[in-house]
Formats: C-alpha cells, sequence, structure tokens
C-alpha cells in the first residue's frame, strides 16, 4: 500500500470508525435488515433531488452523487445524529455505466467518510432524480429539535451564507470553477456532521440552512413560539458575497438564498468554558439573540430593523 | 358517531392495533425520530413509482396513493416484518390540491389499515414520481429472507398469477372497470402482510413476486444455490387469464408478468398441522418443489419440461 493511498483510505474510511453498524441484510433481499443498538434511537429524514430542479441538466455525476447524500447528512446533523445508513433510489433516463460509475464514486466517498452504509434502494426509468433516505443513530431520550429555543439564546450559523446562492448563479452562467468558493459551496456543500454532535444536548434548537437564513431560522422561530433579532453587520458573509450584495444594493439577499446546508443554532449563555472551548474547533459566528414575541427582526447597521420572512423557492432553479 | 363511520374507522385504523409506535418526533423537523424496540429489529425497503413507466398518465391519484404505499408492504410482507413506519418523497409537476387530496386519502386508508404511520418524507417539483421507504419491525434474529430454500421442500405462491399483467393490458387500452378481477388486480394489489407474518420463522425462503414469478423465483433459486420443478397445471389461474393464454397460444405468458404483488415462498414438508390449518386460512397454492442443481424447469401437461428464466421489463409500461 502507496502512503497515498494510505491516506486516501485513512481519509474517506476511518473517520467516524467506519461501518460501525453493518446492516443484518444489505443489498439484494426484499428488505434490508438493520439492528440498532438497544441504547440508541433512529433518526431518518428524506431528500429528493430533481434534475432542472434542484441541480442543473448535465450537472457532474460525481459531485451530484456527493450532493445527494449531504443534503441529507444535513438533515441527520441539524438533529444531532451520527449517520449510519442510507437507502437510495434513483430514476434515469437511460442506463449510463460511467454516468453511474462517477455518481457512485462520488456518493460512497462522502458514505465512506462518515462511515454511512449504502443498504439498498431502488432502480427506476425515467427523468432523471434522486431520492435518499437516511438513518442516523441518536441516544435515547437526546434529539436537536427546533422547538427549544428561548428567549435570551444566542443564534449562531456555521460557515459562511448566501455562497451557495451565488455559486447558482454562476453554475447557471455556466462555471464549474470548483475553484471559485461559490461554485464550490453550490456544488460541493458539506454537511456539518461533526458540528451537529456537539451540538446535541447542549444546543437548545437547530436546523439546517437549506432554504435559507431567513425561512429556516423562522421554522425555529414558530416551533420555539418566540422571536429573533439578527445584527445584519455580523452574517458572516465573503467578500464575494459584500461585492455582490452591493451590485443589487440589496443588504437582505443572503437571507433569502437557500442551499447552504450550514447549522443554524440557539446556545443558552451560560455554556460551559468546555464546551465554548470545543465549539471554538468550528467555524460559527454569533449572529444576534431570540427575542420574545414572533418576528424575525434584522438590525440593519443604519439604526433600521426590518421585519423578515422569505424563504427560497424550491420551484426553480 | 354514525354506525357506517364506526364501521370506516374500525376497517381501516384498528386492525392491528393502530400505530402501536407512535414517533418519538414526527412530520416537521428536520428529521424523524424513532423508537425501535429493544426486542425488534427494522426492515427497511424503498420503492418508486414514476409515471408512464410504472403507472400510466392520468392515473386515478385515490389508487396510486394506495399502490404506491402496497408494494412496498408487499416487500415488508416477503420480510415477515410488520409495518410500522414510511416517508413519503413526492415529486409533482403542479400542486393540485384535489390530486393531492385524493391521493393521501389513498395512502392513508392502506396505513391505516395495516397501522402505519407517515413519519416525513419531502415535496419537489418536477416529473410525476413517487418514493416511499417502509420501515418495518421484526423480532431479533428472525428475518424472512430469499436464500434458505432446501431441496424438497414445497413451493407455493398466494392468490393467483399473471391478473395484474392482464389487467396493465386493460387498463391500456382504457379500462378502470375496477370490477374486472384483472384490472383491479393491477390498479389495486393488496399487500399479504398478515401472511408474510405466519411465515416468519416457518417458510425457509420468501420474495413477493413483483417482476413476475419466473424473474423472482429465481431470485431465490439463486440466492439458495437450488433449482426448482413447476407444475404447470397447478398454477393459480382465473379463467380470464386461461382465456388470455389461450388467445396467445402461449402457456408460459403468466411467468413473466409482473405487478401481482403476491408472495412465493418454500416450505419443508414436515411442517406442523397446527400451522398447516392456520396457513389454509389464506389463498396460498402448491406449485412445485425445490430441486437440486440451479434450474427453473416448468413441467407442462404434454410431458415436456421447459426451462424459464424470464421476468417482467421495468423500462415499459
Amino acid at each position: 500500500m502507496s502512503s497515498s493511498e494510505f491516506s486516501i483510505i485513512d481519509e474517506f474510511f476511518s473517520i467516524q470508525s467506519a461501518f460501525d453498524y453493518p446492516p443484518v441484510v444489505g443489498i439484494g433481499d426484499d428488505c434490508a435488515v438493520l439492528d440498532v443498538p438497544s441504547d440508541k434511537q433512529l433518526a431518518v429524514t428524506t431528500d429528493t433531488l430533481v434534475e432542472s430542479v434542484h441541480f442543473l441538466p448535465n450537472s457532474d455525476p460525481y459531485l451530484l452523487g456527493k450532493k445527494a447524500l449531504a443534503v441529507n447528512l444535513s438533515d441527520l446533523a441539524a438533529m444531532g445524529s451520527v449517520p449510519a445508513w442510507v437507502s437510495l433510489a434513483i430514476t434515469l433516463p437511460v442506463i449510463d455505466k460511467t454516468w453511474l460509475s462517477n455518481f457512485s464514486r462520488g456518493l460512497f466517498e462522502l458514505a465512506g467518510k462518515h462511515g454511512v452504509q449504502l443498504i439498498g434502494g431502488d432502480t427506476t426509468s425515467g427523468p432523471l432524480a434522486i431520492t435518499i433516505t437516511a438513518m442516523g443513530l441518536l441516544p435515547k431520550n437526546k434529539r436537536l429539535t427546533r422547538c427549544g429555543a428561548r428567549v435570551g439564546d444566542s443564534i449562531y450559523v456555521s460557515g459562511m451564507i448566501g455562497n451557495a446562492g451565488l455559486g447558482l448563479e454562476k453554475a447557471k452562467a455556466g462555471s464549474e470553477d470548483m475553484s471559485d468558493r461559490d461554485v464550490e459551496a453550490y456544488l460541493a456543500p458539506t454537511p456539518r456532521v461533526n458540528l451537529g454532535c456537539l451540538l446535541l444536548g447542549n444546543a437548545t434548537s437547530c436546523i439546517d440552512v437549506s432554504d435559507g437564513l431567513s425561512a429556516d431560522l423562522n421554522h425555529i422561530l414558530k416551533a420555539s413560539g418566540v422571536g429573533a433579532s439578527i445584527v445584519n453587520n455580523d452574517l458572516p458573509l465573503t467578500d464575494s458575497i459584500r461585492n455582490h450584495i452591493s451590485s443589487l444594493s440589496d443588504e437582505l439577499w443572503p437571507y433569502s438564498t437557500g442551499d447552504d446546508y450550514e447549522l443554524c443554532f440557539t446556545l443558552p449563555n451560560n455554556m460551559s468554558t468546555d464546551f465554548m472551548r470545543q465549539l471554538d474547533g468550528y467555524d460559527v459566528t454569533k449572529i444576534g439573540c431570540i427575542t420574545e414575541g414572533s418576528l424575525l427582526q434584522i438590525q440593519l447597521q443604519n439604526g433600521e430593523h426590518v421585519e423578515l420572512n422569505r424563504g427560497y423557492d424550491h420551484f426553480k432553479v
């Protein structure tokens, strides 16, 4: 084994002690059979990606395989669960072995990185679409939901906001340049699996930012029966996003773009030093706090407050 | 409550002490959270139905809702598991509330009948397709697989064979007459859930007949490393199928039609009288026996033996 092969295996297949939970029966029978450890609960999520709706025609199958899994792992992360198993339903217009080989390479690469095993699925003929059901494990009686945010909690997001939205615009204009951070954010989102696991038992609420920050934060507010005040200047933005905002003269643009797959979560203000030190290991930013009422208010630099409840429209690319 | 309302509730929502396993977190968060009892394993299956591939354009949404669930419950039945939870990913060209209302009525009607709860999913825009992931429960260390058939075992099928295949032909010709047994078999298959549960721990192998009897039985033969001899005269056929066979002059036609969703299973010959009495409560027919080798042989009435390995082509309606 060469050192480069070792590093690939190390990077992709051993990060979370891969395949801790092999299926009792995997692919090849009428069902998979899974043994959920008696001290665990199961978290289950399903997401579909449809060509020309969630991804552009002729998208790179390798990146698509990764992204189809990533968006599901992002939901598991938002629940604080450790990914374990996935089933894949893929609808294909034609059997294209090169396409399938690249798609599965992308999917298995990300799956291996998180110790996730493909346990079954369905392959059908029709317009290109991918539905993944991902299953993760949670300790009994623990979960990270949308409904526990309390007045005074701080609101955080991971990573940067808006890059995927701008990346989509660049991809629609023909760019596939993965060295462009915006394009990369759109085509290859990173599910925040380890951060979600750290937040479990600590954050009071959590959601993944897939439909746009304002729409997703509003889900937390509604489920928790609270409001929020966001300091617009504290939003984590790259220069490319700041430039885009300037060119649009719309400083609220990052709140309504989708596909970031970052985590938005709330923390009480009396978290332990030890926890905050662990959190420092992740790229997270405090952007505001939970308030009484039900409004999502954005504090602009000029002192104005804007009330916001906008999201991403799933019915367009 | 009128007596008719009571009978509807009784018929559809209490047959298997409905919702024995309510989700810890259901629809409305990033994931559902499920508590799998510590003495149980989870059986998981996924099936997609695509318009113009698995069902005709403009199909009745009520029947489609039922069938989308039925084909998944049929897989759970073939594993011997009790259905518990489903997630639904539905892709729709437009939001048609009447269509959705009828679709969900069909789905919930069958779900209620088997005590199955919808725990989440995804609704997307695009060409009409339905993917359901169904989860059922099995006692620890018990499952009904394809791989245990032994030489000398008897081969059985439930119900009748070929009606759904003929029903598809009638439906393509425009018939929606549900009083026609063939059309009904195609549009409204009945998953053999209770039979599957009876077979668990008794049958040596089991599969659901979705791709055609010869294709599906061949899966058992391959997985078990055995052959089979089928007595063609013993195949359970209705008069409509016998007439169809005559008109085609093709007595092997029923082996290659799909969509029956009956169970094909193998039993040792020393089953207890008690078990065989229970099995008498179901509509099952012995059609042959497991042999050495790997061939699927059909014994015709004229004494000929035909070797068969044909299935249903998923890439056409």
